[in-house]
């Protein structure tokens, strides 16, 4: 049971647009998942909306595999995750996407299958659906406000796991947290530069000073200037100035 | 320094479509960021387009600030994140969502103001625009396919922000990691129990059958069971199905 486990399978069940089927391709491959299997699909299969939409993800529709039901379509799988906001009488353990996703990974390193199952727009999954699952992901929507569509849906789950993954960049920055200068203030810091530079002939040649101008201003921001830092810079710079005036 | 500062603010710069901007404001919504920022939208403003997708969102539309260029929509912020999946000349630390809202959070809680730019649809942010920025925020998409609508960074940006406050549900059920009975098995182990209680007369009055079935298969598919607890329960429905003929 050592050898790694394929990507979760995304599975839609009776998605009805074909534009969505391929919006949900989409979201899948910009995360690196390509395995998706669909239930009964409203509109047959194969779906032009779906290819259309798809654009360059259009191998992940090729690679599809249909499926009249889901227990036909989540057959090969170890464990079922049913994606549904809404709560319900069925008892089942609710994910996070987080919690889900990093559950996911620790059975793909044992090898296990994994299938994520995604409800049609308008209705979501039916509780005949759910009941084949093992758990349910719900994802943390604000209460008052929950509007996500199928291909969003696809797109958080998909993130989610790819975000899990060792080689994703996870970099902070360390800065000091108190007395950093405001960006107007380093705004105004860099304008002051700018123009006296400027007065001073110092963007030239005239085709390269938009560049000149924009590495400068790039320069200022990115440092984790404090207030005392751009007064003291302010301040040599009219001291500079002042000297030539001599 | 202690009190807690504002939720980030969005900023939307030279958005084009009035339908990505509405968009953009229910994405922001769902995950409960309601601080709106609009640079030069191409269409001006208000926006028919917009009001009409943001649907349920519109608050977050008309409580939005319209500015005439990125400086002074960050004006009063301590720190500016830019969104850019190209590499750039800038060199300026790059985040990922997730380590950008958790820097988030932590500014935050410093009582410091957090703007984060997302760039017009087609071309993104330009130099100019990144150059305001204290850093970089880039999600983590798939080199070969990265197709991110201005809509779904501004939904990945705000689920990150959301998913960590302490509030969001991190269930993670704890399972056995080997001899999980696959779903087919399960499956095929709640046809019995179906199969042979349907004969027995157990889903009885017939309008409360579906129900009763749906509950029963939702059991099954809930359970941590191994190979051997569901070889056993045929086991046992069969035993119990033998001494009854006798």
């Amino acid at each position: 049971m050592s050898e790694l486990g394929p990507d979760p399978a995304i599975v839609l069940v009776r998605p009805q647009m074909g534009q969505n089927i391929g919006a949900a391709a989409r979201a899948m491959l910009n995360f690196g998942l390509e395995r998706m299997r669909v239930v009964d699909p409203r509109d047959g299969w194969p779906n032009p909306d779906a290819v259309a939409m798809a654009s360059g993800a259009g191998g992940v529709l090729d690679a599809a595999t249909v499926h009249a039901n889901v227990a036909d379509a989540v057959g090969d799988c170890d464990f079922v995750f049913a994606t549904t906001a809404r709560s319900r009488e069925l008892t089942k353990p609710i994910f996070s996407p987080e919690a889900a996703m990093e559950y996911t990974r620790q059975m793909q390193r044992d090898g296990r299958k994994v299938a994520i199952l995604f409800g049609p727009e308008r209705t979501g999954l039916e509780n005949d659906d759910v009941a084949v699952a093992n758990a349910i992901i719900t994802v943390p929507v604000n209460p008052k406000f929950a509007s996500l569509n199928l291909a969003q849906c696809v797109l958080l789950t998909a993130y989610e796991f790819r975000r899990q993954s060792a080689d994703v960049l996870h970099e902070v920055l360390s800065m000091p947290t108190t007395d950093t200068a405001s960006v107007i203030e380093v705004d105004k810091l860099a304008d002051h530069y700018e123009q006296r530079l400027d007065e001073s002939g110092f963007f030239f040649p005239e085709t390269k000073a938009g560049g000149m101008k924009t590495h400068l201003r790039n320069m200022w921001s990115r440092m984790p200037l404090t207030r005392q830092d751009v007064q003291m810079l302010h301040g040599v710079l009219r001291q500079l100035l002042r000297k030539k005036d001599l």
